[in-house]
C-alpha cells in the first residue's frame, strides 16, 4: 500500500521558528504611528503587546527557540499530518503529484492556534491577566479562547455583531473554552457606544471590533491586545507548520514544484511556505502562489502602500498591499480573507517577486471544496477552499502540459462550521461578485493623504 | 518532553477485523424472524444486506482480513492517535493515569466510518448501486455519506424530521458527500405515507425511519440497507480500533485497569473494549465499562430478553438488555445513545460478567464536557461526554484511594456539530430527567408476548 499521509513523531516537532526577517533580500520598511507618521517603537506598543512579542515583532535572529512550555501545548494536535491527495489526483487524472499539510486537526480546527499558543504564553508569563482579541467570522477568536484557557488567562472577544447573530456555532466554542464573546459594536467601550448612538442597529465591522479590543485593552494594565495575523510575530509562530512540512517532504522523497496556500491577512500561507521562501532565495526553483478572493484582490489589484492597519485609522501604518483601509470587500463565505491589506512580510517578498499572487471567484472555490470532499474525505473551510481551487487549475494545467509536477498546499482548516456556506453553494444561492472595480478606486483615494507619502511605491507584480 | 501522543505508522494499521464471536465463553443466541419467531437465515437478510456482510455477521472465525480496498481507505484518518490526558490529570490532581483514543479525526468526526466504509465497499463489490439508512442526529448518516461517496455508491437517509429540523448542519454535510437526505416520515414509502396520513406534522422518530429506510431498500433490487451500530458486523469492523490501541499501549508501556465508553447501540465501546475483553477472558484482570444515559439505562435497568431491534416491529428479535422497543426516552442532547436496546454481544459479554455498565445524568455528562476542553482542548461529542464523566468520577476515586491506576477511554468524536447543546448547558437551561421508571414499567410489558417467550431471561447484572 502507498503511504497516504506522512506523520512525524513527536519528537520531531520542530524546537525553534524561522524568522525570514533574517533573509530577507529586502529589510522590511519600518511600522508608523498613525498620530505621528513616526516610526513605532517599543514603548507605543507595549500597552497592546507583552514585551517578548514586541521583540519577536523586530528581531533580526534567523531561529529563535520556542519555549518548553509552548512546544508541550502543540503536542496536543502537532506534528500535524502531510497528505498525499492520490483521491484528488485520480479524480483529476493529473501527472502532478499533490501534497496537502492538514492543519484542521488542531482542537479549534485550524492553523490559528500556532500563534494563539505562543501569544497566551508570552503573555501569561508577562504578567497579562487577560487578553481581548476581535474576531469576524470566529476562528481566530475560537482559537484565543482555546489557548487561553489552556494557560489559565480571561479572554473577552468582540465579534462583529452580524456574525454573532449569524454564526453561533464557533460563538458557543469560544464560550465552553471559558472565554466572553460580546457583539460588536457594544456598550462596553467608547468607540462602540459612539458608533451605538449614531446607529443601534449597526451590524458591525472588523474594524469597529478591533477599535473595541484595542480600546478595551489600553484602559487596563493587566490586560493586553492579541491579533491573529499580518503581524511579523504571528508568522513567525507559524513557521512552526512549514519547517515540520520541509521534513516530512524530505520522508516522502519529494520537493514542492509549487506551493499554495490562501490568503487573507498571510498567516497561514506564509506559516507553509516562508521556510521555502527560505530556499527560494537560496537559489531553490520553487513558484510560490497566494491565492486571494477575486472580491478581496489585495496583491492582484492594490498598490504597495502605506495603509492603516484598520478601518477606522487607529493602528499603525504598515507597508503592505492594500485596497485602502475603508475598502469593503462583498460578503463572500470566507470571512478570514475578506481584509483590505497584507502582512508586510508577504507583501515585501511579493514585491521582490519571490512570492506571487493570484484570484479566484467564489463559486470556483465552492466547487473544488465539493470535489476536494467527494474526493479525499475532508470538509475545507470556505477560506481553504480558495487554495484548492488553485491547486484543481494546476493539477489540469499539468496534465494539458504532460508535466509531473509536485503540488504542495496549505490545508489551514475544516468547514464543519461552515457549513451553512456550503448550504448557500448546494442549493444555487451563491454567485460570484462583479470585480471591485470601483470600490477599489474610491477606497485607494483614501490612502493619499498619508504622513509620509513620499514611502508610497506603486506595485510591482510581474 | 513527555509523550503526549502515540501516533502509529501507517504501516502498523491492523490488518485484519477481530471476531470476539470465536472466543465468547457463551456463544450468542440466534436472532429470530420478526413474523415466524424462527432463527433468521441468510435468505432472511439477502434483500437488505450484501452477502459478504451477512458472513461476517454469522462468522466464527477470530480474525477476519480486511481487504486492501478498505485499508486503503481507512488511511485518510487512521490509526488514530492514543492521547495521554495530562491536562486532565492534573486539573484532577489524581495518581490516575488516563488515555483517550481520538477517534475525531475521521473526516466525519467520530468512529462512525470505520464500519461506514467497510459497509460500502462490500456493497460496492456486491453490486449495490444505492445504500439507505436511517438516521437520528445525524453522525451515522454523515459517515456513511463520506464512504459512499468515495466509492461511488448513491446513499439515501432519512433523517427524523425533527432532527433534520432542528441540526441542518449534518444535513448538509451529508449533501456535501454527495447524499440524498429527506426528512422522515416521507412520502416516498408506504411507511411514511401511513404515517403522514394520520399525523401530518409527525416528528418522525428513529423507528419510523428505520422502517422507511429497510422498506426503500426492500424494493429495489440494486438497493440494500445499512446499519451503523448494533448488529455483529457493525461490531467487528470497529475492532480496527481496539486492535490500534493494544499496539499503542504497549508503546506506551502500559496495561488498562480499566477501559470506559459511551454506548448507545454499543460499537464504539465494542471497537475500543473488544480486543481488550479477550485479554480478559484469557485471565487478564481488566474492568470494562459501559457508560450509558440515565434516561435511556439499557443495561443497568432492562433485562436481557428477545426483543424487537425497532419501535415498528419490522426488525428481528435480537437476544439483548432492552428497555422495551416502545420505550421512549427523554430528549437528552446525546442523541446517538437514545436506543431501547443493546448490541447482542455487548448484551451477552454483560450477562457473562465480562463487561458492567452504569449511567450518569445529563448535566454531568456536559459539566465534564467542559472540562475536558478546558483542560486537553478538544470539545467532545454529548455521547463522549458520557464517557469522560465516568473517566472524571473514577480519577476523583483513585486519588480518594491513592491508587495509581490506568483508565483508557474512547473519545468517539468530537462536538462541533453539537454546539447548541452545549449552549443549552452554558446558558443554565439545561436539565437532568427523572428516572424513567414508570416508562420502563410500561414499556417492559411490550415485550412480554414473544414469540419464543421461552427464551426471555431476566438481567443478571452483578
Amino acid at each position: 500500500m502507498e503511504v497516504k499521509k506522512i506523520v512525524l513523531p513527536e519528537s520531531e516537532l520542530p524546537r525553534q521558528w524561522y524568522n525570514i526577517q533574517a533573509d530577507m533580500p529586502t529589510p522590511l520598511e519600518p511600522v508608523l504611528h498613525p498620530g505621528t507618521g513616526e516610526p513605532v517603537g517599543p514603548d507605543d506598543l507595549a500597552p497592546f503587546f507583552p514585551m517578548p512579542l514586541i521583540e519577536q515583532e523586530v528581531s533580526q535572529e534567523r531561529f529563535i527557540d520556542i519555549p518548553e512550555e509552548i512546544l508541550e501545548k502543540y503536542l496536543i494536535w502537532r506534528p500535524t499530518p502531510l497528505y498525499r491527495a492520490y483521491g484528488l489526483e485520480k479524480h483529476l487524472d493529473t501527472p502532478a503529484k499533490i501534497y496537502f499539510k492538514n492543519e484542521g486537526v488542531s482542537p479549534a480546527g485550524s492553523h490559528k492556534p500556532n500563534t494563539a499558543i505562543a501569544q497566551a504564553y508570552y503573555n501569561k508569563i508577562s504578567g497579562t491577566k487577560k487578553i481581548t482579541t476581535e474576531t469576524g467570522a470566529g476562528q481566530w477568536g475560537s482559537a484565543l479562547a482555546f489557548c487561553c484557557s489552556l494557560f489559565g488567562i480571561e479572554c473577552k472577544v468582540f465579534m462583529v455583531k452580524i456574525s454573532y447573530d449569524q454564526k453561533p456555532y464557533r460563538r458557543i466554542m469560544m464560550e465552553t473554552w471559558g472565554a466572553t464573546c460580546v457583539p460588536s459594536p457594544s456598550t462596553e467601550t467608547e468607540s462602540g457606544r459612539k458608533i451605538l448612538e449614531k446607529n443601534p442597529d449597526s451590524p458591525g465591522s472588523l474594524g469597529i471590533a478591533i477599535s473595541e479590543a484595542a480600546e478595551a485593552a489600553a484602559l487596563d494594565e493587566d490586560t493586553k491586545y492579541s491579533l491573529g495575523s499580518v503581524l511579523n510575530h504571528v508568522l513567525l509562530h507559524q513557521t512552526v507548520n512549514g519547517l515540520e512540512c520541509q521534513k516530512q517532504m524530505a520522508i516522502a522523497g519529494d520537493y514542492p514544484d509549487m506551493i499554495i496556500g490562501c490568503v487573507g491577512g498571510g498567516s497561514n500561507f506564509a506559516g507553509l511556505c516562508l521556510p521555502f521562501v527560505r530556499d527560494k532565495i537560496n537559489g531553490k526553483d520553487i513558484d510560490i502562489l497566494g491565492v486571494e478572493p477575486a472580491s478581496c484582490p489585495t496583491m492582484t489589484r492594490g498598490p504597495f502602500a502605506y495603509d492603516f492597519g484598520d478601518t477606522v485609522q487607529k493602528l499603525p501604518l504598515a507597508p503592505m498591499y492594500t485596497l485602502g483601509h475603508s475598502f469593503v470587500p462583498a460578503p463572500i463565505h470566507a470571512g478570514g480573507l475578506r481584509y483590505h491589506g497584507m502582512s508586510p512580510i508577504v507583501s515585501q517578498l511579493v514585491l521582490d517577486n519571490l512570492i506571487r499572487a493570484e484570484s479566484v471567484q467564489q463559486l470556483e472555490t465552492f466547487q473544488a471544496g465539493i470535489t476536494f470532499a467527494r474526493t479525499e474525505g475532508f470538509i475545507s473551510a470556505p477560506e481553504t477552499d480558495h487554495a484548492i481551487a488553485m491547486v484543481i487549475r494546476e493539477a489540469i494545467k499539468a496534465k494539458e502540459e504532460g508535466k509531473e509536477k509536485v503540488i504542495l498546499f496549505n490545508w489551514s482548516g475544516h468547514g464543519l462550521v461552515d457549513m451553512a456556506a456550503y448550504e448557500s453553494y448546494l442549493s444555487g444561492q451563491l454567485s460570484d461578485h462583479a470585480l471591485p472595480e470601483e470600490e477599489i478606486r474610491r477606497a485607494l483615494e483614501d490612502i493619499a493623504p498619508l504622513p509620509k507619502p513620499k514611502q508610497y511605491r506603486p506595485g510591482t507584480i510581474s
